[in-house]
């Protein structure tokens, strides 16, 4: 339609690279570019034989696709106590995967890595599951660097005791890390040629790495120790099977776009990084207002990444203050499970942070006090 | 980004209608006009209470959430025995529905609205399920008003037998029509009042609708008769909860250029009549030159719609053709079931197209006789 054609500026694409279908799995461009910068973002890749990226229409695509691929009725998937509720709906819901959970914190408020192993091990299943999503939605932490090494020796001990595992590391938030002690790398560069018996998985997406959250562009990465290049085709042509009979194929006009953007743009980078700082002092006013308030109903949990952090309200009722900050102040929350609070800081300006954070210790003293 | 913004003639979209999520189910402005423009081309469906179409992945995307929400393992599904072949990917391998296959073409070379009406009463369940894909694919063939009107009347009596239906309509080709005879309103607008026992789903699209193909756009629209507007919202929610499952949202930069073009292009209905034209010129040809061919390897199905037409090869290996026909000549058809080829007359120039089919019947010859 020469009407959509000319919302774009005169000949920077061709008709094709808009209107046409793309590829099954993706642009194949934009998969070897992707790939390249993942290697770029997260070094220890640089040497790993693993897949070429797949597309897929945005990260829950992915997620989708894995529960359909690896995911039956009744096989245990372990899951950190706070997660995206999407999680229990795709694999609790829709794949009927038997969810087994642990507390995301151990005593010490760092990952609880130990928790992790117990539930691993508490499978009496050989193949189980696991989902990692880092930083963490809700609670905006990633473990240090210490913690994933212990997460990679407890892995390796549980594979020890004869089982095989899945591990899905669900990258949505990758990079916004803000304390130097915060592993870097995704938990995939470590997992994705340690064991024959273990099957890394990573789904990230430029949602939110490359700032477009409308453009549905996510991404599927596959290794394991030992694998032939005939064991990760047949995961590829899996994938494409499986995407075929999901969408068919992903949206070309935001590959194009996205492609074009990170060939020859000339702001992608300043753009970024300014993003980046802009989140990283929201991030820290955030930290700096909570060290002057106190209170009995609300509890931080420990954060030290992503968009977001989480509040315990210590038994009392997460919805009933959702609804109360909503009516009373217009300030939208996400209550999870009733017990947790999540602020999505990245969407106040930095002026408002304190006001945010301050309306909402002062309405836990309202309806609990 | 800004890269990725400056792609867009300036001014001619906010930041948040290419970059932001779009609202699951879709962007309501692009839905309510999707659902006036269901009206304008089907003028029947002016008095119907059916729900205003939610947007999908495209219309994959919509079969997909339609299998996961009304298809369980072992439900019998109807079908004519010449379909698109993700059909069986979608229904019968994924969500292990039994297949009941009914022959296209009756007799007198029509609608085989007798065999469709026994394979409904074949099935020993009480809830049947039927997908009707007109213009068909891969044949190019829809009903006539009278064929309709049959169809109609076929429904009407598998209820009485004490049957459910549920008709499923893939509408994907939907205004390729180029006879007078051709019914030209979708059967979902016959369907979606007709009785209380049936339930009527339409699954269309933007994407050769609006000649929009690597845009993910489609919609699912449903009605049955007495529907309440409870019913209708529950199906709704259910609807945006699967679409919450698979996809999270759909792609945001192509709702705004299609809905932008839909309301304000100058030039939306000349191309589209122009594109028509053509389609139907080439139509023609293939009529004309089929004319001329005589051949007791290929016997052409009749066809009067869509972007292209079968031959049934007569016993003969569709897939010998299909590797003969690329191998020794260049050119690309389809092969299904290893009865049938599709050619696909939309993607050829009228001035190649006697050579195309000229080719295609000495192929035969050449390694048949």
């Amino acid at each position: 339609l020469t009407d959509i054609y000319s919302q774009f500026v005169p000949s920077s694409f061709s008709p094709k690279e808009i209107f046409n279908y793309a590829p099954g799995g993706g642009d194949k461009e934009l998969r070897a570019l992707w790939h390249e910068y993942q290697i770029e973002k997260n070094p220890t890749l640089k040497t790993k034989a693993i897949t070429q990226p797949l597309v897929t229409g945005g990260l829950t695509h992915g997620m989708s696709l894995i529960g359909e691929l690896f995911v039956d009725n009744g096989d245990d998937l372990v899951l950190p106590n706070l997660f995206w509720d999407n999680y229990d709906l795709i694999y609790g819901e829709k794949f009927g995967a038997n969810l087994i959970y642990f507390n995301f914190y151990n005593k010490e408020e760092g990952f609880n890595v130990e928790g992790m192993k117990q539930a691993l091990l508490s499978s009496k299943q050989k193949n189980v599951r696991i989902l990692l999503n880092f930083p963490n939605n809700p609670t905006g932490y990633t473990p240090t660097r210490e913690e994933v090494d212990q997460i990679v020796e407890a892995f390796k001990e549980v594979v020890a005791s004869g089982k095989n595992i899945l591990v899905l590391s669900d990258d949505a938030y990758f990079g916004l890390f803000y304390e130097n002690e915060t592993a870097k790398e995704s938990l995939f560069a470590r997992l994705c040629d340690l064991d024959e018996h273990i099957f890394a998985i990573k789904g990230d997406a430029a949602t939110k790495e490359e700032m477009v959250w409308g453009f549905r562009i996510g991404f599927l990465t596959y290794g394991f120790k030992g694998a032939s290049k005939v064991a990760l085709d047949a995961l590829i042509n899996k994938t494409l099977g499986a995407i075929r009979c999901t969408v068919s194929n992903c949206d070309r006009p935001g590959q194009s776009l996205l492609l074009k953007a990170l060939k020859e743009g000339k702001n992608v980078k300043a753009d970024k990084e300014r993003t980046f700082k802009e989140m990283e002092s929201r991030y820290l006013e955030v930290k700096e207002v909570l060290r002057e308030q106190k209170s009995k109903f609300l509890k931080p949990y420990p954060f030290n990444s992503g968009y977001f952090m989480a509040f315990d309200t210590c038994g009392h009722s997460a919805e009933e203050l959702r609804t109360y900050m909503l009516d009373k102040y217009g300030i939208g929350v996400i209550n999870i499970a009733d017990k947790t609070v999540r602020v999505a800081y990245c969407s106040v300006e930095i002026d408002n942070i304190e006001d945010l954070i301050t309306v909402l210790f002062k309405a836990a003293e309202e309806i609990w006090n």
